[in-house]
């Protein structure tokens, strides 16, 4: 057995394509994005997602943050959004100036549940924000029901979700692609990484001309290159959510290898699965067809947890827990409205993440976890 | 003489050093940020900015919004910046919710006219934003003044500003050391470039703690990586700055040729200096080192500019005009104080920018030129 230390992440090596699309980019001088390699990029993702516009950006966070802008969240409007997510999902409407409500998750799924949404709906809510954890989808029948009874806007952090769907009458509808906007990342820790980086997907039409200026640092920039306009000016308020082209470089690497790396982590996480089938592990609802992103076991108390993390990295293998609540961390807690929301603090407590890459020695990762509990 | 096009920009050529970087950080697998090249890069930048903490960013447009984020710009607050720059530096404080006015360029120089600030302060006026057209210093005498007088927070837009200083007693201060906050650019088109970055100087040490958890999307991570926090979870608004280590991988290599790139562009734009004694060049005040980042020709007229440019381009060179005026766009002109802002409006009318770079063929420059004005 190796006594080389596993680390959680390894992101996929891609260097001889990354290196060489590189050297591209810097011997063009077009370095700043939206040249060759982020077009590249977008029409490999056209394989996931068809008609939605694509915006390549420099993080989900990002991504996120050009979505709150979009929908038009101002002071006053209110968010509803799932607790157990990363801080990010809910800076994006803070920014704007929302007052958020946090939902729990279900008893069985990390994944907000979405039935808890309902209660929670006044007059002033203008988005429901949903989370698609490890890459498995809600119930999307249910938030389209959400949607067309309150009027609200649907964003989508699909962060984790890059080859991620819900089935429905055996379609596969891609994660990212159900909401009015979808954000996906390309961070160093997702399937598909390229160090830092996003993709906004605009699936509603009604946005996309406002979405153009506004990725444009407001600007009608877009149009102007297009010889639509003689001239670009400021048109709107925006940012610079461009992706330079020196990363999107590094995901065309990494994308022309997806079905490689889908391949290496489904095989791990049906290993997984198969040797942990009598602990508490991802639920996967049949409308969900996952990508493989995230394996964990839910351990029974919050110290079994930490052993079993130190247990396994005294075996040299990286385990790791997930989220903090957001609703009753130390910076919300005393904005949070006093709901108790047990199964999103049940996870934070108990939920451990195992290695999934390349590099993995899977029965070495199994064997040692079963070691512990035994 | 050649005849080989020469475009405005070409970014200056490391790429030797770059791939064997990014090469590096592929294979350490870590590209997300805040690695050795990003350390490697804000060792060198101690030769600009010695106590300043430095926040590597995705691009001076995140850096600019990180700075009214810290500043705690907010609906009701009041800002006063140029109209000559770039959307960015208005859109930082729109997005925060700020009422906006802006202020005329100076007769003789782009830069912004700071006698004519005072009038425009109410009690509501809580930052004076600040950039510095080509490098060019502004007085800084005056802004001291006006801080101490009014406790207005100084943010300095140093996108062009990399080597550039003000003089003041024989020191040299850098560009971007001297406000709260300066935020400079790495973008494809600056003196030293990394594809899409910036930088933003946290100089008022009232706010180091606060930035540290705001750049990392609102988390106590770094105290939490410097053992001082047990875990770390959500603290404060906040968003995803951090520029990549991909990038940072570039931006060191092209660093490390900062003292070439500086001289190749002064000689260039000393040429150009001595060529054309005779016309409307950028103006240098004494207490201004510039960096050679722009040489501009300011032409008679609309016309004459729009003639020059064209001229240039049939004879094969680049030359660009810059900024249409903020206060005067489609989007602003409705909610501007109806103040006209004659020196802006005729820099951008007349204002044209010649080649600096690498492959430029100066005399060849400078001859087409003296050939259109004969």
């Amino acid at each position: 057995m190796s006594k080389e230390y596993i680390p959680y992440h390894v992101p996929f090596p891609t260097h001889h394509l990354g290196l060489e699309f590189v050297k591209e980019v810097l011997l063009s001088g077009k370095t700043a994005g939206n040249q060759i390699h982020s077009l590249a990029c977008k029409k490999i993702l056209l394989s996931n997602f068809h008609g939605e516009q694509k915006f390549l950006t420099t993080s989900c966070t990002s991504a996120l943050e050009f979505s709150a802008l979009l929908a038009s969240v101002e002071p006053g409007d209110h968010v509803i959004l799932p607790s157990y997510t990363f801080p990010s999902t809910a800076n994006a409407f803070l920014l704007r100036g929302a007052t958020l409500s946090f939902v729990d998750s279900m008893p069985n799924s990390p994944n907000m549940d979405l039935d808890a949404v309902e209660e929670l709906i006044s007059s002033k809510t203008k988005v429901l924000c949903v989370m698609h954890y490890a890459g498995i989808s809600l119930d999307w029948e249910k938030i389209k029901a959400l949607k067309a009874t309150y009027n609200l806007t649907i964003i989508e952090d699909a962060a984790q979700c890059i080859d991620a769907y819900y089935v429905n009458n055996d379609i596969d509808y891609p994660l990212g692609s159900l909401g009015d906007f979808g954000a996906l990342s390309f961070h160093e820790t997702k399937n598909i990484s390229c160090g830092e980086g996003g993709l906004l997907l605009v699936n509603n039409q009604e946005y996309i001309e406002k979405a153009e200026v506004m990725y444009e640092k407001g600007t009608n920039r877009a149009s102007f290159l297009r010889q639509e306009s003689a001239f670009y000016e400021w048109k709107s308020i925006g940012s610079s959510y461009t992706l330079s082209e020196i990363n999107a470089a590094i995901l065309h690497g990494q994308l022309l290898q997806k079905s490689e790396i889908n391949k290496m982590r489904h095989a791990i996480w049906n290993s997984y699965n198969l040797a942990f089938e009598n602990f508490s592990v991802p639920y996967v609802p049949v409308y969900a067809k996952h990508n493989a992103h995230i394996f964990y076991l839910q351990l029974a108390s919050t110290s079994e947890s930490v052993e079993f993390i130190e247990y396994m990295q005294k075996k040299g293998i990286q385990t790791l827990s997930h989220y903090r609540p957001l609703h009753s961390s130390s910076f919300f807690n005393d904005k949070h409205d006093g709901r108790i929301l047990k199964n999103a603090q049940h996870f934070s407590d108990t939920l451990v993440r195992l290695p999934i890459h390349q590099e993995v020695n899977v029965n070495r990762v199994i064997e040692t976890a079963l070691d512990f509990f035994n």
